[in-house]
């Protein structure tokens, strides 16, 4: 096997037989020893985390795909911390796909004029560029267009599988009583076909219970016991 | 007449006639005395800017309301730098809109990764909240439907004016052997139209000839001798 690529928080290998495997670290993304989501940067390494993100991954991937969404997840092994997936193309260098039920986060910082902190989103969905450099920049279904990253059809199936996913999301944590915030999603081509690929784990998505901000590090806690 | 606003580059008075005065003041917006259409500052003051400013603006504004498009225009007294407007609705606390044929500016500087600097760009509109605080933050349309600034409906009317306004003042620029790469627009509402408002003058606007930057104030002298 060899490796491919390093990520902030996952190395990935070509297995030689047309997959890939993803093997997850213990690294999260955020500043100074804080957990941001939308952070560029690890912010914070939690021994098991990988194996946490696997095992969330694992689970809401069988939950979307048990709806007809295509994924590219084939197989995990929890214990290995390692996700078996198939090839995707990315869109461009790789897009960032946010779904969101609340105004928090960047959302607030970018429109806090208009919006109260929290107050409810219908789905709404944007895209980011992931370019570090140029700290993610929001990007409109015109230019995505424009540039070649995604065709208007494209942008308009990416947001339809985008509010599908969130809301069985959604519905999985308010089983256990948790509110779902928002959430990060990444997508590319698989035989041409958008599809979900990359993770679904606490370091994707804002999670809160009565209120109170949920770690990534609890989630399993709540939502499996 | 009443002084009912201060801003960067002019002043608003109401004429208690149910119009409003633009007085045009000699100051353009830019940083460390270099004009720059994108800043939030006033960079530089230029004796005259303010009639040349009244000058273009009578000047486009005419061209454009004989395609048929509305505006805010009522008249101008270039020798008084003033113009009197129709009172508009702004959409939010005030929107810009702008429409590239180059990839130059705050969008090459966003999306560098995925074009050339100057490259052709099909007459693409993107809209900014006028925002100082936030830095002038882009916004997508369904953004702009969420947070109630603007329906999709509204949008769709807004981005098809902003293009054939850009295509009108291309032309003229055109005739004299000059190029327009972007261009900066303000939209309200008129009796519930979208309807072109401000001013379209040189800085709107970044025009180049045989391939050399053309200075706002270098403009009239270009257009009209």
């Amino acid at each position: 096997m060899n490796l491919v690529y390093t990520g902030k928080t996952k190395n990935v290998y070509d297995m030689g037989d047309g997959n890939y495997l993803l093997e997850f670290k213990d690294d999260v993304t955020g500043e100074n020893g804080v957990f941001d989501p939308g952070a560029n940067t690890v912010g914070l390494s939690i021994e098991g985390m990988g194996k946490i993100c696997v095992r969330l991954t694992d689970f809401f991937f069988s939950k979307i795909a048990a709806e007809g969404i295509p994924t590219h997840f084939v197989s995990a092994d929890v214990d290995k911390a390692e996700m078996v997936v198939k090839p995707a193309e990315l869109f461009g260098k790789g897009l960032e796909v946010i779904c969101r039920i609340k105004a928090v986060g960047s959302f607030f910082r970018r429109y806090g004029d208009y919006c109260e902190e929290g107050q409810d989103l219908d789905y709404f969905v944007e895209v980011t560029l992931k370019d570090n450099d140029r700290e993610d920049p929001p990007i409109s279904k015109d230019a995505l267009d424009t540039l070649g990253i995604l065709t208007a059809d494209e942008y308009e199936q990416l947001k339809d599988l985008t509010k599908r996913i969130t809301k069985i999301v959604e519905a999985e944590l308010k089983k256990k009583g948790m509110d779902l915030y928002d959430i990060k999603l990444e997508f590319g081509r698989v035989n041409g076909k958008v599809t979900l690929v990359d993770e679904i784990s606490g370091g994707n998505m804002r999670v809160y219970k009565d209120g109170e901000y949920i770690e990534p590090l609890k989630l399993p806690g709540l939502l499996f016991d």
